[in-house]
């Protein structure tokens, strides 16, 4: 199973909002449906985004409308906007949309895949990984990014540090992918990976991204800068896993990615009662914090 | 009001596990209550924590017994042991009890008070500072440590970053300390401080203390040693507000101090289902992360 999926005209996707307790599925029948699920978070993660996107264009009957309405949802993952201009182009070229998504899906599968082939060669026997956000299948449709080597490793006694990743608690998704998969680890508040990070409980740090610039500065879920600084002070190697999809060739360096602020709501929803409150929801990792970006067509090392 | 008082011979304190929500007091009777409140968290907080064990031991009938009975209650801090001894040391002078126990808890609030003079003038107009879990009033019967600065330099249009310190989230308490002084703030996730550092929004950062080893490495609250390391990474003043009290001399370094890991519960309490999980309850900041402590004595510069 997918975490999205076309049936005929309408696009299906695991809700992520219910995960872990119910998995239930969410029908896109509109491209207005499909701007929903990205903007309330439906489906989430920079590739499944993408992929939504493509299908949301795809079903659409104006789709030059329905890609202004969708590329409105969420301004930092780059994926989306990519996939956009794929659909777009295919139809300006008299390609069939429905096919050019489901290529663009199927393809999005086979880079997650080659990304864990790559990816599993930095991961040694007993390695205990740390993992920010959830870059697993949910976010990619199959495989992941960064889950996807962890997941290609499984039988080298591997353990994995997951943060729940505050606020919106996406490490849960990758624990109960990691659960699934019968892959040790164990959660954390964020707070913690910092403390297992000094103790020398963290061989390496693997996450997933949102959107990179020429300069491999790397926008990701809110905490990754954070992960990355610290991990660097401590000798840890830092990877990036992301499609090539992922790249942004028109942004010079991560100053200039638009960070996503959401709802304050996100944060002090669990809180007993309503705090004045602030959420941005991405952060920018400079890529001097970064050893090495793994795509689909290898590792990019960016350690001098 | 003060987190924690003595009425003849019951402890009273505010029940910091039921705050910000519902202001209710707990009373101790006997050392089991006081035994009982320090390790389930209804008094919380170094200083806080050193003063309800000072009036455990002076209220029991064998205070041998019950200095033995709180000492096992929470390994980190430092005040809970430095406590106990002074008011067994009083006894075997022939001191009364009680009365040192009410003199330790005056000499708290007066220390913090100093403490706030010292820090205050380390606070420029319009500074806006972060601070990690709660370092207020209720974790030192009044000012607070961290929050004393905070407390007298209010009227320098300041602005207070409140980490949410997940998992228990004292940072609500100190976000309930500074709605009542009426000063501006905001929650953020933990995973959002590196971020708002990074953009250049934080001027400095203060926190409190647990136990300070002799070579000055800090032990604090899980996360504090991260907010450290990417403080010094954008060159913002990190202080540690703590009385000498938290000082443990007979401990090298940070290495050397037990940190409590607590029940997982903590972390996936506020998940929809249990998840293997881990819980550190407090990290080491090694004392090259921190520019200064501040003491009710003075100002101990690290920064070299």
């Amino acid at each position: 199973m997918r975490s999205l999926w076309r049936e005929g005209e309408q696009i299906k996707m695991i809700d992520q909002r219910l995960l872990p307790q119910k998995l239930e599925i969410f029908t896109a029948s509109n491209e207005q449906d499909v701007a929903y699920a990205i903007k309330e978070m439906v489906v989430r993660g920079a590739p499944a985004i993408g992929s939504a996107a493509a299908y949301g264009v795809a079903i659409a009957s104006d789709p030059k409308k329905a890609a202004e309405l969708l590329k409105a949802t969420r301004p930092t993952a780059h994926d989306l906007f990519y996939a956009i201009s794929i659909i777009l182009n295919a139809i300006e070229h008299g390609e069939d949309a429905v096919k050019a998504a489901d290529k663009y899906a199927e393809e999005i599968v086979e880079k997650c895949r080659k990304i864990g082939e790559h990816g599993e060669k930095l991961i040694k026997h007993g390695y205990r990984i740390l993992t920010h956000c959830n870059a697993g299948a949910l976010a990619t449709l199959d495989y992941g990014t960064a889950l996807a080597p962890i997941r290609m490793a499984k039988d080298k006694d591997i353990f994995v540090w997951v943060d729940e990743t505050r606020p919106r608690l996406q490490g849960l998704l990758t624990a109960w992918e990691l659960e699934q998969e019968g892959i040790e680890h164990a959660v954390i508040a964020d707070n913690a990976a910092g403390y297992f990070m000094e103790k020398g409980m963290v061989d390496m740090v693997i996450v997933g991204a949102d959107r990179i610039a020429l300069n491999y500065d790397v926008a990701n879920k809110i905490g990754t800068y954070e992960k990355a600084v610290v991990a660097k002070e401590n000798g840890i190697p830092f990877y990036v896993a992301a499609p090539l999809t992922t790249f942004d060739k028109s942004i010079e360096d991560g100053s200039k990615i638009e960070i996503e602020e959401r709802d304050a709501k996100e944060v002090y929803g669990i809180y007993p009662r309503k705090f004045r409150a602030r959420n941005p929801a991405f952060d920018i990792t400079p890529a001097k914090y970064i050893t090495g970006i793994i795509t689909e067509e290898g590792i990019i090392e960016l350690d001098e």
